[in-house]
């Protein structure tokens, strides 16, 4: 099967943004074993988005749109297809009904322009959209596919992989099986390295990808079952694991966050955090986890060391050893536990950068957890990244150190 | 001028990276008034390589190509050329005396493999590179243009700037200029229908985005020079703040926190803030702007309703209103005011959903701000979104309180 992307879009002719939704369906269609051989990405013109949806009709077996199905002038894949195909759009009840539902629960008055969202043509089964007002298509004719999506990265996340990948199973033949293994503590080229054994074979196949709170590890195994795919990614796996260890915190959905909400949640332990620089993001990146509130207290964010004070750290180790420190994240860590009376109190402080502070070079990191059996403590390895980066390590490397001690590793 | 983008490489085919090439030079080509209609990545194939070359020879006047200069089999981009245009490669005696030169100065030895490095067609000026052994030709042909440029980014870039663009200004003339206003508490679609008596002007032109944290209006204007586009674009500038009033809170790099950050640096106030729902965002959505630590305090993120009494919300309100109220949020904020002695505490409570709480439904937004003149407050307008949108979308509404009371409009 060769597959072509069209990505529209006139902010990305104008270098407003960079085209990472074809970035994640490049990624996707390699693991799913279909072949890509065309990306373009044109404006917001009509002419011009027929014509290369034209060029893409002759040559590729599905086509692979994003952006163009907002509900302004602007935005023209249906039209486009509808052109190519010589089909007419007409109104669809229920979308109709679904659309207008969808503004009267926000009390909002819903624009007559919004009304082309409820549209389809002949060809076009609708690819529902939770996230947002743009339905998809999924356009079968004449042995071609073309799949249609918003441009919006997490709606056509979505609808890619619980719409459209499923409709694709049925063409692409046989059985393909992928399973991602979540690393953190390694660099990418570190893991590379140490999977060089097995890092060449061609089925299971393996691939690496830096994503911003792991490094993921791609197994992806293509047979002629389903459970022998299956299998072989399994055998792939115990290999990858006795290669990287304790470094693979999850799999497949799993977020550090995840992970340390289901060790906590088993256990029946309670958690609160008193943050410095991370600033809001530890707590927020840990209720970002449903099912949160369980064992998640609350946290304190001392943007201003006074505050440290006034939440039970002991001022004369501030003034010892500095509000950057081991002793002070500590001290956050058991006054938190206290003040909050919960089974584990986790204390994170750190220089975010650019300018060091208190004679700490950016990137500084110290992670303290108070828990029943006294405290843990962690440093971070200080990284040389900016100032958002930091402070997002830092979350991922005080959720790691948590992960790493209940889970009786340190 | 009619411009488009190729770039080579199948690496962009398999999703290892996304083009920012292409961003870098979309946005270069609209700076230089020069108007680019299309963008293409093609994997490293010759056939598939020179059909898109030919295509785009036949629409634009410049093709901008990036990657495929390497010395190994796979770098294909001076062979598409000579294949598309019928001319030969020679040896350029001088390019290859420097690759030369530039193996020895490494004291290594030169594969003789690179020597297709110092090749070139009749119609192909060279476009030197000081950090990479691949030159770049500049191609001048039947009144067209090809610039082919290696793909590594520091060396494109700077070929690009250095030697291509001097070459391309005896061909273009002219300036553009843009501003973006950054607009707040509309929709997309209803900031369009309010523009709509401008929006179809054809220079300067307007376009709408919406992006995560503001709907964004970009105002372009192309003129003679740059003080005549500034110009264009400062009248227009008026006529769109005519239409959308105070709802424009920014422009260009402008956020609702730096904005806010501005107000409160000038005023010299002081600010902290106790979050339910939105847990941690507010707060580190607050300190990601530099600067911050002149007026923020810190935070309280009370996600076990425990806590907001804990930190000075009268229990008898939470009972009697519900921790999600308008009265707990009046609360929330007149507390952490008087306990952390700041100017301004916010206080922001709701419901992220999926499921309701209190009966309230998924969406629902109380915000409040207790200040020196006393407590105004808002209401959110109670979005269908995801959870983590919920929790973005009351941030901004909290933010978006603030900027309207500090400037004196609430």
């Amino acid at each position: 099967m060769r597959a072509e992307i069209l990505s529209c879009g006139t902010e990305l002719l104008l270098g407003h943004i960079s085209d990472t939704n074809a970035t994640f369906l490049a990624q996707s269609l390699s693991s799913l074993g279909i072949d890509l051989y065309f990306v373009s990405q044109v404006g917001d013109n009509l002419g011009r988005i027929v014509e290369t949806l034209r060029r893409a009709w002759e040559r590729s077996d599905l086509i692979v749109m994003t952006g163009g199905l907002g509900p302004t002038e602007d935005d023209l894949a249906r039209e486009s297809i509808s052109t190519l195909l010589g089909e007419t759009m007409q109104m669809d009840p229920q979308l109709e009904a679904n659309l207008r539902e969808n503004f009267a629960s926000r009390h909002m008055a819903m624009p007559e322009r919004n009304l082309k969202q409820a549209t389809v043509i002949p060809s076009a089964r609708v690819l529902p959209n939770p996230r947002g007002t743009a339905p998809g298509w999924f356009v079968e004719k004449d042995g071609r596919i073309i799949v249609a999506m918003p441009g919006v990265p997490r709606e056509m996340y979505r609808m890619w992989e619980e719409e459209a990948v499923p409709r694709l199973a049925a063409y692409t033949g046989g059985s393909i099986f992928t399973r991602l293994l979540r690393v953190w503590g390694l660099g990418e080229s570190t893991v590379e390295e140490r999977l060089d054994p097995v890092l060449h074979t061609t089925n299971p196949t393996l691939a690496t990808y830096a994503k911003s709170d792991a490094v993921d590890v791609r197994v992806t195994a293509k047979a002629e079952s389903r459970t022998r795919a299956e299998e072989m990614v399994a055998e792939m796996e115990t290999r990858v694991r006795q290669l990287l260890g304790h470094h693979i915190f999850g799999t497949d959905k799993d977020t550090l966050q995840s992970v340390i909400g289901t060790l906590l949640s088993t256990c029946q332990r309670s958690l609160a955090v008193m943050e410095t620089f991370t600033s809001g993001l530890l707590a927020s990146t840990i209720t970002s986890h449903p099912g949160s509130s369980h064992y998640f207290m609350g946290g304190i964010v001392a943007w201003n060391p006074e505050l440290q004070i006034q939440m039970g750290v002991p001022r004369e180790t501030v003034e010892q050893f500095g509000a950057i420190s081991p002793e002070t994240a500590r001290a956050m860590a058991g006054a938190i536990r206290q003040r909050f009376g919960v089974d584990y109190g986790l204390g994170v402080t750190g220089v975010a950068g650019p300018e060091q502070q208190e004679g700490k070079p950016a990137g500084t990191i110290y992670v303290a957890i108070a828990g029943p059996h006294g405290i843990v403590d962690g440093q971070g390895p200080g990284w040389r990244a900016s100032r958002e980066d930091q402070r997002r390590l830092a979350t991922l490397a005080a959720l790691n150190l948590l992960r790493l001690h209940l889970e009786g590793l340190k």
